[in-house]
């Protein structure tokens, strides 16, 4: 935060100078001038780079061989000319790339050539037609952020274009192409411009990479320093306010990937026209951090954490990762274990910092990327709660385990405080439903998120945490969520226990929730526990309600279920609820419980008892439903109703395997048996339970630092 | 069949006397005696050799080092006593294998102390104490089939072993546990030897490779002529009746895989034993057409075609398989395409056949696999019905459709004749249900086929044939289905027109049901479009449903639906309809209509139309389900209700892409149009559609051989 104060001060200073004072040359962004020979070399010589090239250049080719055509912009998300532009953009960009180590001036002379279509049209095309609600439409796409994403592509590939194309053509580009489009950012879309916000961060990377490829420093001082140029908005402010001191993006892992490419291609700009600015460093390396809890927030399987508004399938081979990765190892830091991240993307971006990364590559410097047990934290300061991520074994085995317990996450943040995923050998165990969306597919209410995204997936009983009285956290509201987050109360995560424990006490008036999710490897075990245990406090009576959304099929349980056979009811008529199928309904009492699930040919026992009589419902996604966009998954949904200090624990146990080749089954029954609550309070909770025979003692104690968790074996 | 004739009298002169003259050699299996040194060298030299053989030697070591235990057998599929008793088995062959290649007696002196302890319990053991229903019991395992099986394993383990076992202990072994065992197999277990049937295949080949290992050439003669050495049932006979001509197994796939395996062992110890029977000749080679046959009925997945009783998990890496394709590649014909599976198996069994196919892996020799369209036919003599196996494109890209129109299969066999599956880039588009069953696992039904088994996944309606009044083929009734069969009327499959169109006029009385399934390419598409004509012909008027079970998500139709959001019902109250969740009744009247699909990043649109009003059921499996059994698979169901001769007729195109990880979608919308019927009668169909706006109009002429299919474009 001392750099944020003097900063405007010095850029105020000798900003523009600077700026007027250099040579301008081109390209001079990922890919520059004085790297080229460098690259150019590098594609005959290191795999991984060479392999990439083909790929761009096979698609700069297939775009020379197909007919040219700059649509007047008509459809939404996933239509024609929807998908058409996003296919220049992608073609202006490859096509450049491949002038650049070719030579060959037919990639230019694309590339100028349908520059210049749209440039003889841009001016004239109204708003676009279609309106995606609440979004400030672009001119080609039906929201601007589309608008501000084509221009980051299309000016990159202008750059690598810049030199072989004629003077007089340039500036009918520049004068009725891109200054429009910087005047349409910065103006129509203002509001959008000094959002501190990933739309925001996408607008004013247009802006500013724009400005320093045609050479307009005004707009680079305001893509830096906001409409006002005063640094109460713009790419700093948004460096300081977007990312907590962890990296951590607050609006979740799957935008933050989206958000790291624009920060990574500005970043890269400013650096090249601007080195003085030491971009990289500003804020102790916050870049370099945001790329790395990017790939934190990921699970062996590459998968991002499905938190938030999330589409389930997005992994870090994504090409905005791609741009992260190449130059947090080329430009920032080079660590061996991004390599590892490198080779898995199979894939690097065509410029100095990817021929760093192949080269090292090809160098034989990778090491396995190594997977932290960490608590990143939320909120500029950090101190807006966050993530407690816990990990145990190797890669090719790991059991995680997410306990979420961080900020709102602004509009695309579900109301879900306190829910854990879990995940083991390879697959989701315990899994967030993530969003409720068919992206880009028109036909599927436009590609945007679906009605179903608001009444279903952001609603609590989506989220494996406690609904109260079958009421979303903050009635959904999320003007009410917004400026409060959960709060951090412990983390440790050495040898063989490791807690992450935390509270929300403002998601349902009165009711105080205290969740602790550990991860603890007894004596001879091969895998660790997964051990869950939600305190929820109050003074009234609550309906509390605890799922377990699942992957995979339940093959045994301790209580004998019998599931509706026709004539199946929703569990309940909103929030939520009324997109549940209710099938089974079983009292089990005060007992000791369990259900035992197969995932990926693996078992998975949750033992599980509460501290008042217990009810376990089994459940399907998918009533409420009528244009059947819901996928069916699975449930159990535990829930106490009573009064006072009460306790969810469960303990999940990775054991025996199946396979399905050869079937055979090994160690279909658990090892935990005999879980009992020992006692039950506000300032300490102690349970026991037995492995193999063994009895184990867990204490809580809350409000020790020292010794907040105690294991012992009897 | 002529060989049959002649063989039973040459055996029973020649077959004593050749035996008694051989010197006994062991081991003289899988492995022998002459090909030792070549394998040993070769598991220095060739990877995949090399490969296999550090997977058996580590699991001989790990059976070295835990606590040997021959328990008194108790529990059914998946419980202790029952995996303990199959791993010894297993244990025992790594050893014999491991034994062999190192020649370390450690691992022959396990064979003989576990063997040992074998021989001094067998004979006090009494029948297993769980008996499956319908099953002779073993007496190591709860069905005589995992006795035939555990037989088989050990049986080889112990040749390997033989020559450093003292000849005392030899005798303890053979005495008081192979001969009481043959005696068991040929005695107790009569009825299933003599069974031409799966199981009676295990059980003969246990006794033959025994009686050769032990030297008993009166259980040979049983094990290759049956218990009255008549040849009216053993192993010869069994090569006659339960393959076809093409080497299609009657029980289809997942069973002829299963079966593979004894033959192919016992096979290779008569050729060993005997090899003047030039058994891999008989019946102009019908083992290498068995291992064959089987092959082709997998999709490019590996995966088998899950028809009749089937775990749809099942591929040909099963080890049943790498026995085949190493016999066949090996002692049979050495095709080169055969390579390609023994690569995706990646294992050989440790052998000399292994060893042949390691080497010539190792030699690059490998072809990819030889996916062919092709009629299989079901029945000895090949005239009881068969597949209709299409394929279009690349083994990257291959479009597979199946038309099922065999025999009844006994047992395990579906009530599903002319249904049809459909594969996809690598995907199931149209699927069969499979099995419903939790094969070993002990809590899921003691891991036998579930209830649902016989009330929903055999059932017709759980199949893509047509269910005539909401009643099952044959009633479900096996005694009468398996008499019968459906039939072909016609096969072609050349060029860009390929069909496969059969009858089947028994299963409803007075309904007449005949199926074209075809694939063809339109000029200039890259993909052939999947087009099914079901015609159903009977005086009286019936209700047909025609359902799709697909795969993926339905993104469009043309026709608006609104799915039930609560008290959703059954579809019916029998023959599976109870399983089905109805949720959307859509009346499309006479009118084409469609609807899309995405699976696995590709969209499929199916259009169709009937000769009279039509109705469209989207449905979902999990009804009536107590124990939730079921998988939720979706469907939907074309119904029409009309007398006299109707039609469905339906045209599945592929076309577009979406890219998860880019987030782009393409040609969303499907290029055809205007499906159309222009006539329909029992003697032709004849139907029109438009490919990107051109007009094809196809015509069957079901009497006409030349031109059964005739496809023009106007």
């Amino acid at each position: 935060m001392k750099l944020l104060r003097y900063l405007p001060i010095a850029l105020a200073c000798c900003f523009p100078a600077i700026l007027r004072a250099q040579v301008q040359v081109h390209p001079n962004l990922m890919l520059t001038e004085a790297g080229i020979p460098a690259v150019k070399k590098g594609i005959a010589e290191y795999p991984l780079l060479k392999k990439s090239f083909a790929d761009i250049k096979a698609k700069a080719d297939k775009a020379l061989a197909e007919k040219m055509d700059v649509p007047t912009p008509r459809d939404g998300a996933g239509g024609y000319t929807h998908e058409q532009h996003k296919n220049n953009a992608a073609n202006i960009l490859s096509c450049g790339i491949a002038f650049q180590m070719t030579g060959d001036v037919k990639y230019s002379t694309y590339i100028k050539d349908i520059l210049l279509l749209y440039a003889a049209q841009y001016e004239q095309w109204p708003k676009h037609p279609k309106q995606k609600s609440n979004q400030i439409p672009g001119k080609l796409f039906w929201q601007c952020l589309n608008d501000f994403v084509w221009q980051v592509t299309v000016i990159q590939g202008y750059d690598m274009a810049y030199n072989s194309i004629a003077v007089k053509d340039r500036a009918t580009i520049e004068e009725h192409l891109f200054v429009p489009i910087l005047k349409y950012f910065t103006e129509d879309c203002k509001e959008t411009f000094n959002l501190i916000h990933n739309h925001g961060t996408w607008c004013l990377a247009a802006v500013g990479i724009t400005a320093y490829v045609i050479h307009k420093p005004e707009y680079v001082e305001m893509a830096l320093k906001g409409s006002n140029r005063d640094g109460k908005t713009g790419f700093l402010k948004q460096l300081e306010e977007l990312f907590s001191p962890d990296g951590y993006y607050t609006e979740g892992p799957y935008y933050q990937r989206y958000a790291i490419m624009p920060f990574v291609i500005l970043a890269k700009a400013i650096q090249q026209n601007q080195p003085e600015r030491q971009i990289f460093k500003y804020r102790d390396n916050i870049l370099a951090k945001a790329i790395h809890a990017g790939l934190q927030c990921t699970y062996t399987t590459n998968y991002f954490f499905p938190i938030n508004d999330a589409m389930k399938d997005k992994d870090f081979v994504s090409d905005e990762m791609v741009y992260g990765v190449d130059i947090a190892y080329a430009d920032i830091q080079p660590e061996a274990d991004l390599l590892d991240i490198a080779k898995k993307q199979n894939k690097v971006v065509i410029s100095d910092a990817g021929l760093t990364v192949a080269k090292a590559l090809a160098d034989g410097k990778a090491q396995p990327f190594g997977y932290k047990s960490q608590w990143m934290s939320d909120g500029p300061k950090g101190d807006e709660g966050g993530l407690g991520i816990l990990r145990y074994g190797t890669n090719a085995s790991q059991q995680c385990l997410l306990l979420k317990a961080a900020g709102q996450g602004m509009g695309h943040g579900h109301f879900d405080r306190l829910e854990i995923l879990y995940y083991d050998n390879g697959s989701e165990i315990f899994s967030d439903y993530g969003s409720a969306r068919f992206v880009n597919i028109e036909s599927k209410f436009g590609g945007d998120y679906l009605p179903e995204n608001k009444t279903w997936a952001k609603q609590t009983i989506a989220h494996n945490t406690v609904t109260v009285d079958r009421q979303s956290q903050f009635g959904a509201v999320l003007n009410k969520a917004q400026p409060t987050h959960a709060s951090l109360l412990h983390f440790e995560a050495k040898g063989d226990i490791q807690i992450t424990s935390a509270r929300e006490n403002q998601a349902y008036p009165g009711v105080g929730l205290l969740r602790s999710s550990i991860l603890f490897k007894p004596d001879g075990a091969t895998k660790a526990l997964m051990i869950d245990v939600f305190q929820v406090n109050a003074a009234a009576e609550h309906q509390y309600s605890l799922p377990f959304w699942y992957q995979g099929v339940i093959t045994d349980a301790s209580f004998k279920f019998s599931a509706v056979t026709n004539d199946l009811k929703a569990l309940g008529s909103d929030n939520g609820f009324q997109h549940i199928w209710f099938n089974s309904d079983n009292d089990v009492a005060n007992q000791s419980s369990y259900i035992t699930m197969l995932n990926a040919e693996h078992f998975y026992t949750t033992h599980f008892v509460g501290t008042s009589p217990m009810k376990v419902k089994l459940v399907t996604v998918g009533a409420g439903d009528p244009n059947m966009n819901l996928r069916n998954e699975r449930g159990f949904i535990l829930e106490q109703k009573q009064a006072g200090c009460q306790a969810f624990i469960s303990i999940t146990e990775t054991h025996g395997r199946t396979d399905a080749t050869a079937e055979t089954t090994t160690g279909a029954k658990s090892n935990i048996s005999n879980l009992k609550v020992i006692g039950n309070e506000a300032a300490e909770t102690t349970f026991s339970f037995a492995v193999k025979g063994k009895t184990y003692t867990c204490k809580l104690n809350y409000s020790s630092k020292d010794k907040f968790i105690q294991i012992s074996k009897n």
